[in-house]
């Protein structure tokens, strides 16, 4: 299964706020054998939203898109999503006596505007969202499934955990697709591209290797899918043992690790406890410490002595 | 004119990394008045780039992608654009040599497939790239610009500051492209919904209002472009005062503002100093105030005490 992201909004275009959604969709997706083949970010236009609805459902079998289903009048895509269905707004009572419940919380009552949000197209099912005013929208139509959420964060995730996935795993047989991410440190690209060319040579089709440079590094990603986890371990694992064999000791790590994390375990290990001192990086480096569980059995913590004064006082600099 | 951007890479499909490139190059773009209508992200296929391309090209203006140039096989970008374009590609030595150069930075020699990054198609301008060893491409086409750069964060942002971004601006007649946020706090986006519905009626058509609730906030964007910034602001004032006038105390600033910068203009006025004493967000806020310019006036510093000796010995917490 295929499926393509869409998400709804100008505060994405004008880089106003970083779509984080998409990576978490995309993320969730594959795990459970769902690709993702294109992510797109649109504006709340009719035109836009009919014409990548009509695009995506050419190319893929599951469309997802994120915002546009709040109350104000920026917001269109339900309706844009009605003409394209051709499936015209009915209203759903049960939909309002969420909302209203949702308003007594902060005593409140909802108004002609909220009422607006329980209505949805004829054809489509909702999902009900705990977290808001605007339930998912989940339509079969055509041989494709169309699921449309709010694009609030954590409106969204709830939806996501508590519906879609599970109702996604239900509907179809899903393959596993499995990524590996192995860790070479110190060695240009185009060297390990050399150094790799048999390998790549025969690599089977349903196996493939990406390079992923960054700083020092490059991340080796080898992607697999087959029909249960432990298939597609088998058809990896092969594969590892070859690229452990030609890398040597170059290959770091055959798991995805942290710098932080890896310094972690070394202290651990040696039973030592690190302190640190820090000046421009203002409480970042103690930051990417402490963001790992267990990071108190060896991190005591960190002097942020940013202006000069601090440094003379606390750290003794002369 | 209008631009899509277009990110190539696996990675950002199966949710291993978050596109911030996108992100930058949109309100890079904003601010010299070129208007971004799609971002799309899509594999490193050879189908997927080419349509794409076409696609865009049918849309836009102006096309921008990153990733796909590395060195390694399973970047294909540049290839693919060369078919796209119907150029051959060519060599050009002085790529070559700049790439030699880099590599002697780190005492290094470029192999072969170091050299296959010295091609780029015939009718294409290469953009120097001083951070990396993929040079920048710039094709002018049947009335389009088609820009290529790596995906690497750093060397995208290099290639946007010195080329990319003074090139366009020296190349089209571009308008000034304003967006005010205004911030509202405590009314749900329904009702401030009904209570704008008179001034949404009166707006011009070149003007438009965005809601974008989070939390309990609901800030208000008001867009607009014109051919200078005097004139987009004169067009802009007007309905800020009537915002102003009808939603009267409950809105709470006309401009855009950070936490952290609203109490380092206190503390400047009040000629304050702060420092902190931080455990569990184990230096995030020292980041978060220290990631302001001119914070070191009113900053000294944060005691990131993690562990429970350090707050003892250092807090002299009990």
């Amino acid at each position: 299964m295929k499926a393509i992201l869409l998400t709804i909004g100008n505060e994405i275009l004008i880089g106003q706020i970083q779509d984080t959604n998409s990576q978490y969709i995309s993320k969730q997706l594959g795990h459970i054998g769902v690709e993702v083949m294109e992510i797109r970010s649109i504006s709340d236009g009719e035109k836009e939203i009919y014409d990548a609805l009509t695009e995506s459902c050419e190319k893929a079998d599951i469309i997802i898109s994120t915002g546009g289903l709040g109350p104000t009048k920026d917001d269109i895509t339900k309706k844009t999503l009605s003409d394209f269905l051709g499936s015209p707004m009915v209203y759903d009572p049960e939909i309002f006596e969420h909302i209203k419940y949702l308003f007594s919380k902060i005593g409140r009552v909802p108004n002609e505007v909220n009422k607006e949000q329980a209505y949805h197209p004829n054809i489509t099912q909702t999902l009900k969202n705990e977290m808001g005013t605007a339930p998912g929208l989940w339509t079969e139509w055509q041989g494709k499934l169309i699921i449309n959420m709010a694009g609030v964060p954590y409106e969204m995730k709830h939806l996501m955990e508590t519906q879609v996935i599970p109702r996604i795993k239900e509907k179809y047989t899903l393959p596993y697709i499995l990524h590996r991410n192995l860790l070479t440190m110190g060695i240009p690209e185009s060297e390990l591209s050399l150094r790799l060319e048999d390998f790549e040579a025969q690599l089977p089709n349903n196996i493939s290797l990406a390079y992923l440079p960054s700083g020092g590094r490059v991340k080796l990603r080898l992607s697999t899918k087959a029909a249960t986890k432990a298939l597609a371990e088998a058809q990896l694992e092969p594969q590892i043992e070859k690229l452990q064999a030609t890398l040597g000791k170059d290959l770091l790590s055959t798991e995805e690790e942290l710098v932080e994390k890896v310094i972690g375990q070394m202290l651990k290990e040696k039973s030592l406890r690190l302190a640190c001192a820090e000046s421009c990086t203002g409480g970042a480096l103690a930051e990417r410490i402490t963001s790992l569980s267990g990071s108190s059995d060896y991190f005591l913590g960190s002097a942020v002595t940013y202006h000069t004064q601090a440094k003379i006082n606390i750290l003794n600099v002369p």
